[in-house]
């Protein structure tokens, strides 16, 4: 298999590379390709995603992505800014089913602002809809009747987009507890009506799942009030947004969390949650774990390497609860130091 | 001045109560007439806002508004659910910006969820636009080429309505520590990027106000990190919906939180942030105090006297510091008997 390596921006690179040790160790039959993306390929190159890159991601069989996001391309046209990298992979793959994992690692207790109590009880996922909704309707700005500037955005799905990523979740809660909780906004919201409807016509499919609703104000309310009540979630892509990225920190540090991004046929791009942190790039700072695991969904997801993926959470579980630590965490490890004591590990 | 009082649905009407007790203590030159609204409206009258509550809500000076939301109602067609009864005053009325404080009362550190040292630093208000966005975009279901059905709603807003709202956030920012933080999805959303063009040019007349700028998706994840960050925000109507309620739980029990809706000349409706709590309608269990606080937001902001609702938010203070508490604070207060201890304190 073919794995493209598109490190990014900022501690992207520091992070892929440790992940990439890690799979170097296991003795796996991949090859890599890397690609320049973000910040990184647009000094290079003139685009955050130029067509090389695009080409070798639709080469690879998976994806591990880095981060992106350059304070030089602050200023740049929307069209050139880092993001737009990946907005454009996850549309051009195809990459609808977004998985981000959130759960608390034990030992990482004080890591989280919640109570020990609490935080301890995290462990979800949430499947996010990734190529649909006001991300990607018709958007611009324009003038109204009375000559002024007024920005619009399309929130938009049809039930075929809905049915696939309810599928999606149903799936996911099979291997779980056999519950899926769907967040939308049906009170006010046509969008979530419709969603609502067809994840409730999905369901008849998975009569052995136990499926109930939310909306997005009260799933952010309980999100910090009791973390532990929910397993996992299906929603779309403006509140998966959202609520997934307040469901890591609830989890304590974003360095551990890892995301993949999949399509209809298990190809998928992995990245951790965590940005580019311009701030401490290139001073070995940064928390290698989140990328690492990624690189562990990776396995699992579109390599069809289970044991493997096993192995190497395994790993940085034991390597945690040893009391490895990053500075995010609280220590003083570097970055390759904590990739160190994740190989140590592995054994 | 002439108070509508809209109490609701569920408890609604038992906290209202309460307020209108706190308010009857102060000696004030005060009309009240009653409404229906909500579930309690649309069983008696058929419409959640029938004709002649909306023409209350009209002459009153001010409305004291309960809880709308019937278990009864769920199954109705959207337009006859007890929610439209809100958003149909605040379109009706123009009652564009909504003011939510959050903070912890002294006393309760131990009803949030966030560390006791973390939710001790919460204090902030969220100033949230409530007339526009997606909420009131072109909206329906259509049938794509396909055949499928698709739903849709339009996000919007035009440069003058995101003007009035920013300048509600900048005096709302001189009034407390000078600092106004804009909220928007500007990496994605249309939208949100002249919401933040605007808001930076509204700022060039508020030189004194420091302003920043936040992405949804960070918000969210720094509200449950490090709420103490934050001191006015100022966001649409959909991300100010999810924000206000995560942040209203970091600061410990909802039955604690007020909120107001203003329109351009200080009409208002003032609303606990908690629902209509069907569970525990009619047992005397509610926690009277974020209608009582709502009661004083409506001294401060309609009626010009801000010393009798600083007077309340002492006693309500007060009466907590004491150990005053309702179930939902762990205590075993009645409703009434905590409204009892509230109208002690105020002597
Ligand atoms: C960078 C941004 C466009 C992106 C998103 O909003 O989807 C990010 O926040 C994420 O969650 O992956
Ligand atoms: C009831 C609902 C329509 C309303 C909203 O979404 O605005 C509520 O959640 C609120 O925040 O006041």
């Amino acid at each position: 298999p073919l794995i493209a390596i598109l490190a990014g921006d900022g501690i992207g690179p520091e992070v892929t590379a440790e992940a990439r040790r890690v799979l170097d160790t296991l003795g796996l039959d991949l090859s890599y390709e890397e690609g320049l993306v973000g910040g990184a390929a647009y000094k290079a190159a003139g685009h955050p995603l130029p067509p090389e890159t695009l080409d070798l991601a639709r080469r690879a069989d998976a994806i591990l992505f880095g981060a992106v996001g350059d304070p030089d391309c602050d200023a740049l046209e929307r069209q050139f800014r880092p993001e737009q990298a990946i907005l454009g992979l996850r549309k051009d793959l195809g990459l609808f089913a977004n998985l981000r994992p959130a759960k608390l690692f034990a030992g990482l207790e004080d890591a989280s602002a919640l109570r020990p109590e609490i935080a301890r009880s995290i462990d979800m996922v949430i499947v996010r809809e990734l190529t649909g909704d006001v991300y990607f309707g018709a958007k611009g700005i324009r003038t109204t009747a009375d000559g002024l500037r007024e920005g619009h955005d399309e929130m938009r799905y049809d039930e075929a987009e809905i049915a696939r990523i309810a599928r999606v979740g149903f799936e996911t809660a099979r291997t779980r507890k056999g519950k899926l909780l769907s967040v939308d906004k049906a009170n006010v919201l046509e969008t979530s009506q419709l969603w609502r409807d067809v994840v409730i016509e999905v369901s008849a499919d998975y009569p052995d799942v136990a499926l109930s609703h939310m909306y997005v104000d009260n799933a952010a309310m309980q999100l910090v009030r009791n973390p532990g009540q929910f397993d996992v979630i299906v929603t779309g892509n403006l509140f998966g947004d959202i609520l997934s990225d307040e469901a890591s920190m609830c989890a304590g540090s974003i360095g551990m969390l890892p995301s993949a991004a999949l399509n209809g046929s298990n190809k998928g791009m992995y990245e951790p949650i965590h940005g580019s942190a311009p701030d401490i790039a290139g001073q070995g700072k940064a928390n290698p774990c989140a990328a690492i695991l990624s690189a562990a969904m990776m396995l699992r997801h579109s390599l069809d390497l289970p044991e493997a993926a096993d192995r190497i959470e395994a790993a940085v579980a034991a390597a945690i609860l040893k009391g490895a630590r990053t500075p995010d965490l609280g220590g003083t490890l570097s970055t390759s130091a904590m990739g160190d004591a994740i190989l140590a590990e592995l054994g």
